[in-house]
This record gives structure tokens, C-alpha cells and sequence, in this order.
């Protein structure tokens, strides 16, 4: 279902995190990391009509009408590396407004600033690098 | 908020059907009609960073999430309208599953199943022309 | 938990139509329709700090958020039973914008024009008396 | 993930009717009713830990917080077809009350309601056989 | 669509906070800010046949449906603002049990009591003056 | 409605926690911690068709489907006390992915992931014992 010389969704996504992203779902549980991996990410995830921008914009939306999971934060990391831009990111979230209400809007724009502050500050010089928790 | 020289969304979305749809949404509350078509349409859909083919696949998804009231199908068609593709639109549906699993997607499918049976058939000659029930 | 002066909740919300939902509740499970009596309505409902019609313009906003189910047909008829005039139910499923968005509202004053334009029709002369089905 | 000797869940749920709801499936989009098919039900209904009738009616509970689709009746008669009692499909939709309120409990006991009046009328003669819409 | 002699809503629910959650929310997104301003509260929440006591009691329950997010414990303010006792703020939570089931309630509870626990503290005499967290 | 030799839902529930438990939901309100006992457990939990087992199976995946707040524990730890093994409350969990997708599910296997590593570390030795907070 996959154009082979297309990267795979969840490396663009996940980007640098999948090993360690990967890792917290099948320590949750074995089959269920392998379920996400297999069948959302590389089976639907990888379907070849839409690219991948807007694959992760209709993510980030669903996700605000779930109430911003944590997953949110994924992917709006996941729609940056998909080449959208901030200001798209925040339109798809703002789209939410007429559908869904501002609580459910308000909660996600608190998950992009959180995202976006944690951007600006300089990483720390300790040897693991950056794990922001919470994400998947 | 809008580039002059582009289509207001509610126009393209909309297209022939949109004085009825404005007048239905008007006889249910002419302070609800309002509120969809100068606030929902015309400020917030119509914030630039977003093209309107994205925006409207953003809907179809939110509208799945809600359990595919009527406008799912108003905005379906705004999608292929938008220049949206048939496998675009399967694409986004699809996409719905896991993240809210299979029975809101299954539904979701009957209503572009309905669109696209409507669309086969041929028109009626009587002179209203036709006129699909439930869209807004 | 009532003042014994007071009319109970469910002889105004429901009116002449009582006897009618209270044995369409009973037939779908006797003890189903119990709980709805004996709990919902004479413990919870019951309860003296509100006042009924403001029990029932929060009624109304909750089916709202639950997709309106049949009930808020009812409740919408409670509503108005309780003392609310048109435009203060109007102003209660307006409220729901912009916590629930606009699909939910548009769905919910559907509800409420079919109850407005049902009751501007002449009762029907046949013996049973107007029975309206769905309702609960 | 599932033992050989034991038939597939899908075949008990829906017993003679599968290729009938299989088709509906796959009408809709041949890679949806696949995804269920053997996702939904050849990799996670087959797990091995619980029996098949505890899983129908936990499948049950969870259609009623998602309003009760269409697909409730279809696992209203899975969780018969895997030997549960009337009475204990009863119980498990009351377990909802507590959890998601009435409204959505009502609902669900309709759908009850017209799964057993259905089985009650004696089958039609034609030679079609019986044939209920809406299943999943 | 407001009376110009009454108070805006805003400024009765936020009180002397008003500044404070505006900037929030302008700091989140200003165009979100405006449209929470301009559009919820100038445009739907002054809508003028019900008073602001039931508005804010209608808002408090529409929160707990959606899950008590920290716009719960503004609004529970703003209905104590408003002019509502604590019992008739405990008697609309109490309402939503029959609609929405016990969970949503117990943790709309949970937001009251804290809201109660922190007025009953003696303020702290540090210059800055009282800021509760999480508020809108 | 109970048989009089069982033990009540709610003591093989909460266990030796009971006590903390219900003065929890009493200092929330004692009129709900009265529902929750008399009501909840006592008049629907203790309706005899289902096994105390299946109950808090489908306990716990209807709190999935409200996004796993604090009961969520309180109910897999209720599972296990009435007789369920780990793998088939994992396996209950897991059927939550067809019907709600995985945002819902990954947030259940967190819960469950805190609550078994809750058992795995001795118990503390100062007098009070164990408490976790944020059951219920």
C-alpha cells in the first residue's frame, strides 16, 4: 500500500524519538505497540491518497476532539516535520472552533505553546538529549 | 482575515445549494444562521494559512468524530468541490480509525456511499431540480 | 429530599402524556423505568435548591452534548411546561455554541421546530388523542 | 493468536449472516471491510484470554457510549449467538446507567427491544429469508 | 443584543481576573482570544432572555459533559459571581448524574471542592495578590 | 435484588479501601457518595444475571470510553479482587481498540501499567499504610 521510495510515516513523525516512542507503547503492552506500529501506522498511516502534512493536521485535529491527549503533542511535532507550518498548525487547531467549541480548542493551543516553548529553550547538555514526557 | 481576490469558503462549499442551505439554518434561528455564516464561514474558515481542500477534509473528520450528523455529507461534497479527490476523501475517513475506531468510520462511509449513489442517478426533470434533505 | 407542596418534577415535565412514557419506559425493562422514576426523577430531580425550569433548560443543554436524543424532545416540552418561554429555551441551546461547537446546536433546534411547528398543527379529531412517538 | 480448534469470533457473531455483512463492508470500501475483517476481529476479537460471550458484551457496553450505531444489534445477537441469556444482556446494558447516565441507556434497550420483536414475528415466506437492515 | 445598563457577562463571571484570563488566552493565540472574547461572550453569552445566574449554571454542566476541563472551575466562580448559592451550584452538578453517570460528576465535584478549599485560606500577603492556576 | 449469601459488589470492589473510598465521595457530597452506594452499587451492581468478574470488566472499558479518569484503577483493581487475571483485563482493554480507536486504549494501559508497579514495590513501613490517591 506504500510507494517504496516514500519514507514511512511513523520515521517522519517520530523522527529522532521512534526508538524511545516506540519503546514506552510495548512496555505498556507488546501487542499493543504492535498493533500501532503494523496496523495505524504502516498499514492506514501509509496509504497513498494524501500526503503526510495533511495526514498530520487531520491527526492533530481528531486528536482535539478526543480532549488532547497526549498524543497531541506528537503530532503537532509530527505536522512540523511533515513540513506544515506554524501558522497552518494553528488554523487546522482554530478549524476545531465551529465544530467542537473553545474548551476542547483552549486545551489544545496550551499543548502548542507548551511544544513551542520547550523549542526555544536550549537543550540541555546532558548526554541522553531531550525526552519530553507524555509524548508518544 | 481573506485575500479579496479568492472565493469565500462558504461559497465554494456551499456552490447552487447555498441560498437554500442559508435559508434553512435561518428558518431554524435567524441568530443561528448568522452566527454559521459570519462567524464559522466568514472569519473562521476563512483564515489564509490553510487551503480550502485541506480545511474541508479537516471537517469531514471532525463531523466523523461527532457521529456524522447531516453536514458530514454537505461537506463531503465540500470537499470534492474544494478539488478534494474521491481517494482523498476515502483517505481521510480511513484515517478516523484509529483514532476513534471503526463504528463512527463505518457511518461515515455510508454517508459517502449515499453522496456518491445520488450523484449517479440521473437528474429528475421536474423543474425544481434536486434537492438533497438533511444537508445544511 | 421534596417539599410535599410542590408538584413533583416528572407530573409537570411529562403533563397528560406521564401514564404514556412512564409505560414505554416499563416495557423496554420494568426495572429500567424504575430507575428512571424512582431516581432520576424523585431523588435527583427532586432535589430543592433550582427551581424546575431552570432544571430543565440545564436538561436541555445536556442532550445537546449527548447528539439530542429523543429526550430532548421531552425536555424541551418540560422546558416550556415549567414556565420557560421560547426564547429563553432558544438562548439555552444558543448557549451550547460555544462549548459544543455548531453541529450539535443546529441539531438541537431541529428538535426544536419540529416541537414548535407540531403544536401549531389542529390536534387531529380521531379518539386516541395526539400521541407523539419518540418521545420519553 | 488463536486456538485452532476454537471457531473464529466473527463466525459466531455473525453467524449465517456473515457473507451478507462482509459484502455491506466491503461495498463500502473493499480496504474498510478488510481492515475488520482482519484486524478488528481476526487479531484483537481472536485473543485468547477471555470467552467469546464476555467479550460480545463488553462490545455491547461499548456501542451504548457511542450512542448505539447500528452495530449494536449486530452484537445484541453476537453475545445471544455466544450464549449469553436475555437477562444478562439486560444486566450488562444497565451496567451503563452508572457510568453514562440514562439517555444513552434508553437507546440501547430500543435497540434490544427491536431485536426481539423482530424474532418473535414468524419468518416471512418469500424465499429470501429474513433480512434485517442496518445490521453490521 | 444587550441592554446597555446591564454588566457584561464577562465582566461579572471573570471579576477582577478578567485581565489576567484575557491575557492567557491572547498569549495562547490572539485571534482565539478575540474570538472568545468578542464572539462567546459578547455576542452568545449577552444574548438577553436569561439571566446570567442560569447561564452560568448551563455552562457549569455543559463542562462536566465535557469532562471537567479548568474552564469548570471559572465558570462554577462565575456562577457564584453571578449570584448562585453553593446548593444550587451542588444541585446542578447532582442534575448531570442521570444524563452523563457518576464519573463526570465526581470530578466536577472534585473542581468545587478545591475551588471551596482555596477561598477558605486567608490570602497570602505577598504583593502579587492571588493567582489560581489553570483558570479561564 | 441481591442474593443475601453473595458479598455485596462494592466490598469485593474497594476491599480493605472501602472505608477511605466512600468517606472520599462523602466529603466531595454526601447526597453523591449516598448515590454512589445505594444506588451505583448497591441497587444496579448487585443485580444478580452477571458475575461479579464480567461487571468490572465492562467497568473498566466503559471508563475508557469516558478517557480513563481515577475510577479506571479503582475498577482494574476491582477486576483483579473479583477474580480476573492480568492478561484478561488486558485483553478487555485491547477490545476498546476497534470500537475507540488507540489514544483511549494507550491512556487505559497507563493506568494499568501505575497500578500493577503500585503492587510490585513493598509497601511503605510508617503506620498510616498505603494510599493512593485519585482512586475512587
Amino acid at each position: 500500500m506504500k510507494d517504496d521510495t516514500a519514507p514511512r510515516a511513523r520515521d517522519v513523525i517520530f523522527g529522532t524519538q521512534q526508538p524511545r516512542i516506540q519503546q514506552r507503547l510495548d512496555d505498556l503492552d507488546p501487542d499493543l505497540g504492535a498493533y500501532i506500529r503494523d496496523f495505524a501506522y504502516d498499514t492506514v498511516y501509509d496509504r497513498p491518497a494524501l500526503d503526510l502534512k495533511v495526514k498530520e493536521l487531520i491527526a492533530c485535529t481528531l486528536l482535539v476532539s478526543l480532549g488532547s491527549p497526549p498524543e497531541l503533542r506528537t503530532h503537532i511535532r509530527g505536522a512540523l516535520n511533515a513540513g506544515a507550518t506554524e501558522a497552518e498548525v494553528r488554523d487546522a487547531l482554530m478549524l476545531c472552533v465551529p465544530y467542537l467549541g473553545f474548551p476542547r480548542v483552549v486545551a489544545a493551543f496550551e499543548v502548542l505553546r507548551h511544544h513551542l516553548a520547550s523549542k526555544e529553550r536550549p537543550a540541555p547538555v546532558t548526554g541522553a538529549g531531550p525526552v519530553d514526557s507524555g509524548d508518544q
